[in-house]
């Protein structure tokens, strides 16, 4: 039988920049590149050094990197029609940029090659064989990429089959089946895999893309015809509609399936990679992500709740802990009593379990959300409102008044100003600050008003800002939520605001996450003047 | 042979709601439903009649409308254990709604009839055949969902098949095989639905999760095993990482294998359904989307955009038209100027034909999208926009300045005033209004300064205000979109701003609202005092 490990090749940081909206620095590729080798990938792609300067300038960077387990791959083209392979200068730059591995891709859709190439199916054969060859003379493991592998062998399957042979006698350690064009069905992948892998004798990989929302199916059916190495990507980012997503696919073959792809330690570290690759790419994640989205396992329906706590297994199709996720509860209109004192378990906030107080809870949130509130998206909010139904919460601040003033005339942009007085533990501050709009504005004022008396509050920022009109039929009277996501050291929390009037809803939404961050750090009021004095004095010991 | 016709039952309206974050009013869920028939959809699910009275007040709205095609489906689960199906509050309900159609689940996994039902294997048959019998009863069409079946056939094969052949002898018109938790892989989906094929009479349907990422790959492994329903959701919204998603799978099925879903006109309205949806539901749509994506159909590297241009087949799985998406070239701008001028047409533009001047009204489009425009939901200011080009545009009025004072206090409510000064044909109108929220305050005082200019604006009113967030990384000094629906005797229009203020956004949707209603009925402004004269004069003949 053959070997059960299955080998990964990622290409986030070459195929995964193709992606429209995708663009990494020399700085963030490494980043990455170091990331993906804690993992557990095999290969790593970081780029074709022959097409562009920032290429070659990671690959630079990575020579002076010790990688634990990964190798990385320069990835290139066979050598042109008519030209020897020794004389490609894109076969050189491949050798130059110091990697171990090549990764070539050549035509085997005969179209292509007439079309595209407009050479003969011959001359082909010898760019193939001719490049593998020169590439494994200077030392080099070589990854022969058969592009639109699939579509070739639907229209022409024995010269689709010669052009993988070519590679093969050439001495290509690995020959992967590209369905470059995304289009192919899993039963069609199953079926040329199975027909192609008792012709070979090199291991076949398989790099599949998402046009018809079946990568990851295409990915698992050339395995399970044979094919022992995964390309794809993290988030399955790419060109169109993507690679196939390493994210989904490692879990599938190795908790379902029974394949090894990487330590069982490190699978449990999936969540966080993907959520750091998307941080470093500035991609939003969508909450839906399979495994590793925030609602991947997240039971709103009662039903669901009550049974998901008794037997996990009766609504979720695996244990979130294998590959670092969470479940979660959430609260919403359909809620009753069990999710609420799950909820106020998961989020640490030590609630009175007699009924009463539950009862009253519950029926607030449901009042809340009544009114537009929504706290399934905003766990920050609902924590502090459940520690206020307890009386635990110590409010360090309170609002005075706030006024904002906006000024527009055709010359000039518009002009937003806030002024914010607060009352901190009987002191008023009372400052003013400009934003780019009325909400950055008053965001500005806040944290000017707070920040002496709370230093922590220094490192948080605001990194997402939604809002959504609720009866929408009203028009601009319609009432408006707003979500406020924060951040401070990697970690994030949510809140929100309804309001008829946008800015009352933004304010609530900005104070809870600023609320939310004093009470989890347990903070409290310093007296800035005093704190300096401390300083001083501190510093003269 | 059996027929080739697919079954699409489209339950965005119900398991589509379960996905958080989603939230959808009873007039946003009869908009849905409208163009679900509309596109040929040959179900709708509207809810569950019994478990909320947004989902009741739905059903009766629907009693009013005449749809095309579709038939409405109300949704809920078999009797209790242990209570009658003519005595159970549930079935009730699903009568009471009006539907012709009702769908109920049931359990088919012995480990849940024992674990969550706490009943009898036994009692759960009679539950089932029960409350079938009484729906065809009472007269409806009833499709069965068996909740869990993948999970309980591979526990307990012979009881979950059992369970459908309890609802196919109650007369169910449908059994579907759902896979609830979503954590079966194609090949097994394949296996089983093919063991269960030949062991009943009844056509059978697919519910298929996206927990592995595979929800669309097992879909079309039920159908080719012999299912002839497929369930699912527009977007594939939906619980945990959502339902089935239709907008990938009725592509797949039609244009791949041959099946028959919609009429091939309606198929080329599958990307505006699917963005229509978002919209209503306020969730962005992934760019990378497939089919119906952004960038589903882009090309960025030189090599595939020359190819593609020369045959489309070489990187493309299918025709974009097909579907309604259509080819993007990313870097240079080559596609577009017959859209423009049949789009100029299409709005009653008269469009000067000559070469040069709508290659320019291209570019500027193009550089207005990029800033964030988007007017395919904004077909006012698009006309606005061409009129502009042209030079056809009559300015009727100018902005000389507007301020806004929002003022907050913990006693009272925020005040929000607006100033607006107008510059209309060198008459100077300053004017001040309150709202309740800056928006609605400058919308107020906008029309004060307008309406004794242009009396046709009193009847104008607007109809929906929607915010879109962009760079969401950016927090509150991101980009905003606002766009605004204005109506006047039934018929609406549609604008569009774009600013990182979201005042200055919605001011620009505002001004737009009325100059395209100004422009349209051919006014011009009319002096104040002598049209009270001349109307004194007429009112004395």
């Amino acid at each position: 039988m053959r070997d059960n490990k299955i080998h990964l090749y990622d290409t986030t940081l070459r195929d995964g920049t193709q992606g429209e909206g995708i663009s990494l620095s020399v700085e963030d590729k490494v980043k990455i590149a170091i990331r993906l080798d804690q993992f557990g990938m095999d290969f790593i792609e970081g780029g074709w050094p022959g097409s562009n300067p920032k290429d070659m300038a990671f690959f630079d960077r990575m020579k002076e990197m010790k990688l634990n387990h990964a190798r990385i791959a320069a990835f290139g083209s066979t050598c042109r029609p008519n030209v020897a392979a020794d004389e490609d200068a894109n076969l050189r730059a491949l050798i130059d940029s110091g990697v171990t591995v090549a990764t070539i891709f050549g035509k085997s859709w005969d179209l292509h090659v007439t079309e595209a190439l407009k050479t003969t199916l011959d001359e082909n054969l010898r760019m193939v064989g001719d490049s593998v060859r020169f590439l494994k003379a200077n030392g080099l493991t070589v990854i022969f990429d058969a592009e639109h592998f699939f579509d070739g062998y639907k229209n022409n399957a024995a010269y689709a089959v010669s052009v993988l042979k070519a590679a093969e006698e050439a001495g290509a350690d690995w020959v992967v089946l590209c369905d470059t064009n995304g289009g192919s069905l899993p039963d069609e992948v199953f079926t040329i895999v199975s027909a192609v892998v008792p012709q070979l004798a090199v291991p076949l990989g398989i790099h599949a893309h998402n046009d018809g929302e079946l990568a990851v199916a295409n990915t698992l059916a050339a395995i399970r015809a044979g094919a022992m190495q995964v390309q794809g990507t993290v988030n399955g980012i790419g060109e169109r509609c993507g690679n196939a997503n390493l994210v989904s696919v490692i879990p599938n073959l190795q908790l379902k399936l029974g394949y090894s792809c990487v330590s069982e330690e490190n699978l449990g570290q999936l969540t966080k990679l993907s959520r750091y690759v998307a941080e470093i790419a500035n991609m939003s994640m969508p909450n839906n992500q399979p495994f590793v989205g925030n609602s991947a396992f997240a039971h709103k329906g009662g039903i669901h709740v009550s049974a998901v706590l008794k037997n996990p297994q009766t609504y979720e199709h695996m244990e979130p802990e294998l590959i670092g996720n969470r479940r979660r509860v959430l609260v919403s209109e359909l809620a009753g009593q069990s999710n609420l004192l799950a909820k106020a378990d998961e989020l640490n906030v030590s609630f009175d379990q007699e009924k009463a107080e539950s009862r009253e809870m519950i029926k607030l949130i449901k009042e809340r959300e009544y009114q537009g509130y929504q706290y399934e998206g905003a766990e920050a909010s609902l924590s502090l409102l459940m520690l206020e139904g307890t009386g635990k919460l110590n409010e360090l601040f309170s609002l005075e008044s706030f006024k904002i003033f906006m000024e527009k005339s055709p010359e000039r942009s518009i002009l937003s100003e806030a002024m914010v007085k607060l009352n901190i533990n009987g002191q008023i501050m009372h400052t003013a600050a400009e934003g780019n709009g009325p909400v950055n504005a008053l965001d500005h004022a806040l944290r000017k008003a707070l920040e002496n008396h709370f230093p922590c509050l220094g490192e948080m920022h605001l990194t997402d800002y939604k809002v959504r009109v609720l009866d929408e039929g009203e028009a601009t009277a319609a009432k408006v939520r707003v979500l406020i996501e924060s951040a401070r050291n990697g970690e994030k929390w949510s809140t929100v605001g309804v309001s008829t009037n946008i800015i009352e809803a933004s304010w609530e939404a900005l104070v809870d996450s600023v609320r939310y961050l004093l009470w989890k750090e347990g903070c409290e009021a310093q007296e800035p003047e005093i704190q300096g004095e401390l300083k001083v004095g501190i510093a003269n010991h």
